[in-house]
């Protein structure tokens, strides 16, 4: 079994967000390794690994950091595979703003894909995703994935039924 | 010639940044089709668009919107198939911040990889780049693309030869 | 008894703030119906709902969602309907602003008509006073709840005697 | 002819935008009136008048206000008629956010249906949509309008074409 | 003894801050009044209140609100006597941002002195000073109070004292 | 004649701002003062003209600044005289929310009164209602001011009865 | 023992944050001295302080604060010595964005050396690497340092190893 | 003449920007050094440049970048010279926001110096501070620098005397 995605962090306070790219990507039954990386603290370290991950078959690298989060765009510079960027909201940044600008606001030539605040799984999600334009096991998978979504509200209704109100009609 | 990248813009307004992607797509002969397809004004085209775009061979959806930027968002409900949105600083957005967090902040379970500010170069490149996951051409085609990144740095350094100080050393 | 207001939410998650507009909609006797609908999981059941609101005697619809929330906007896109929005701080959202712009920021032509950050019992007295332009009987109920809310000051203004200084003079 | 809407403006330097409201109204056929009043400079006009709107058979007020935008909230607390606010990035204002959130955030009790950043044409929509909720002639009319905002795409879409790449397959 | 400042404050819910204002001209000695009062809710009494201010001899008028604050600014629209406004991080404020914008950015002709968020203490001082600028007295207790500013700021020296590090030299 | 009132600014460029307060002051025919004064420049001559500023016979102190703007803060600090900050947008400001909260956010015990972005007229008017405060000659030219601003309106009314619409009633 | 570095602040309450500079400094064992120190309290001492620093052997000034930030500025306005900006999220600041703009944005001619909010230790490693610049022993101890960030990331990799998935890799 | 300060910016469209931290160090008389390097187009530069900066005898790096600004951070992660961040307010940045928070909010042992949005002039003056630490012949230059910015406020007295009211006694 060989890696095709790989999830990288700044610092391990990061992993209760960023595990749940791993926990999707285990569900969908897709190889993926983990590994803590930082931009600023073993810079060598992060050019070989993105130097060297299109050539081990990593496909997608789903990469999450906080405050000057540059460790996404360091990663994107280094590589052709794409990049997706998860901004934290960690104690060292400023409600968010920080995690998600210094990610998102990438210059022409090496984009980040850029989701939510700590929105991890949909990172696992869109990684998934992008894999599944050429697999269609994977596709499949998501198609069901988004099909128990929808169960979800249909069970969520039933909670709401709870709610009585004499003037509700439903 | 079939697309495999399909460019879609809430209004034509939008075109004069969109194209940025479209060029890109063309500069890397990677077939794609453009169309204006709006979130508000015609729901019914966007689902019907969207849940066909994998079945047709679209694998990677562009997306660009300005202010409440639903049309990313919407078309990824309604598809397996990458969505890449492109925040858009139209003139109804209060200096793009509306644009960026109502196309980037989608819950779980829908993402949407989202580029920098009027970016659509580099979501053509993203989109480049996930295709190239399964296209060796493709993957060398932007390896030489980066590598052309370069050299325009090295011109820039000739470029700024011209600013002469008497306390300049290079 | 037929529903006139119709409120729906993202995510039963987001029930603790619309229930106050359900709870204000009781106490003016008019009748409601409640329902989970998101935008991104259930597209199609949106549509639906939308489509057929005016045909169904809805009056008014009570959206509210959070993060990228779109479900107000798309609602307003497939139908006539005055759609009133809740911008929800969630916990996926960034302190709000995201609700906030996703929702306040439509497009020409596709208005929602939003309210404060989770000001859910506010979404149901507009929808009161919306009702109440056509129904004598609602706006004297409207009025009376007006005189209500003096009546809180006079007590307020009755606990601050509490607060004694010896400069005070009243 | 008697006004069922009423547009407002804390100053005629607002006109520029909140034509746009009137425009609307006029082209649905619906009959309105236009004052500038200061919740700030004539605030016992502003007493009066919004005292007054309800029995003047007022259905609905717009009201337009930029930077410490009080008219709208200031109107909403002497009526029970809807109150629609439109936040102005005047030149008072730090761009439009002070209009937005002043407008916006109004407290428990007074509700402010509030639309985009100078979208007074919105405000025009939504206030025939108020009215249409008991009157099938506006209904219909504003259902002609939302389908021809539908063409407006489609000839987008020819524009589009102008766009012409090697590898564009539309 | 009669008031010579006066302050209000929207909601009761605003004291816990207000009363620092209360407490200050206390220890000042300075007579005041203090009354919650809401622009939304009881706009008529505001009216009454400001417009009486000044002939009742209220030289300085201290105003506390949250959200979209327009109290310090209606009243500051029906009366000469100068407005301070306080800024309050209520519950149902964005972070404070709604409740400072909408009492600071008031239009040209309406001032309101601002002071920063919850600054009730300041809004207490501020108004003294105002006093003082025709009362010696005041100015005394005033220029007093600031020499005791300093003494504190001596024993917080003495308090760093306790945290020894091996090379601290003082 | 012996100023009662000193205008300063952080800069000269802040000149096309400031000297709206000069022109008000000098209508309402109240002596002033104008200097150029730099918080970080020239400190001690900021520390001189604070401390003398109540003995020379100083009533209000005008300070206007942009960026990091520590002028007025630091004036407040070496005076009891009330200080009234205008924040400027200038050109080394972001967009003017760092004049803003710099002057705002003053910590306990140094409040400033501050007024809106660029709003000098609004700090003279302030000014003037300090001093209206012991001075029924200054409130009545204030009084007279405001009724002024009443009239404007009522020709801003005449002003848009030029926009002629075949359903306007008014 | 002469201090080489001294570290102020605006108030004891920053010094949890603060404290960490101390720390650092002490661990390379350079020279500091500690003091509280207000901007808008003791001017006098702040000028002073300032004014001697240099001549006293003084080689970098650490400055926090929160709110209206002006220590830092002000310090920097009366000396050479280059000063390093801690903005602190104290109490009274609006979530840090008014200690920062207010410590960053500095006029022409008066640099602050801003560093992140809270971020002290960083502080103490600007002020360490400034003396490093013309003391190898320093410039050692740095390196030595920097080694250890490397070392702690290798001990993260493990900590990471103990979150075991089925489909991960390593 | 070996340079001891080195400028780099992440683009040439940053000169008009960087060129006054030139312009500084070359009136200062410091040898310096002007390169165009980009975090991410040609990282491998960065990190040779970097590495290998405090062995070439630099003592200060001044770096200048726009949108998310890596380029400042990354340099430091390599080196243990002192690196002045300048966040440049380009054409790719949103309002220069992101450009300040990506090079601001550094984590935990890679601090970079950050100054005002395009304030490259302050940059090179601290720059200059820093080296003064240890050269007493900047140092006085430095000081004399200072004396001439007075004199410039003593200049901008006399141009705003040009500035006659009939109530101005100054």
């Amino acid at each position: 079994m060989k890696a095709v995605v790989s999830i990288i962090m700044g610092s391990t306070s990061d992993m209760p967000v960023m595990k749940k790219a791993a926990e999707f990507l285990n569900e969908m039954e897709i190889p993926f390794e983990i590994n803590a990386l930082s931009a600023h603290r073993v810079p060598q370290l992060v050019e070989e690994f993105a130097s060297n991950a299109h050539k081990k078959g990593i496909k997608v690298i789903i990469a999450g950091a906080g405050g000057a989060a540059h460790l996404p765009g360091v990663v994107a510079a280094f590589t052709t595979v794409p990049v997706i960027g998860v901004p934290c909201r960690s104690s060292i940044s400023i409600d968010g703003w920080d995690s998600i600008l210094s990610i998102l606001m990438m210059p022409p030539g090496i984009p980040v894909a850029t989701v939510g605040l700590d929105a991890a799984q949909n990172a696992g999600i869109l990684a998934a995703q992008i894999l599944s334009t050429d697999n269609e096991e994977i596709h499949d998978k998501i198609a069901d994935y988004k099909e128990k979504l929808k169960s979800k509200i249909v069970k969520a209704n039933k909670d709401l039924k709870l709610h009585e109100y004499k003037f509700r009609t439903n």
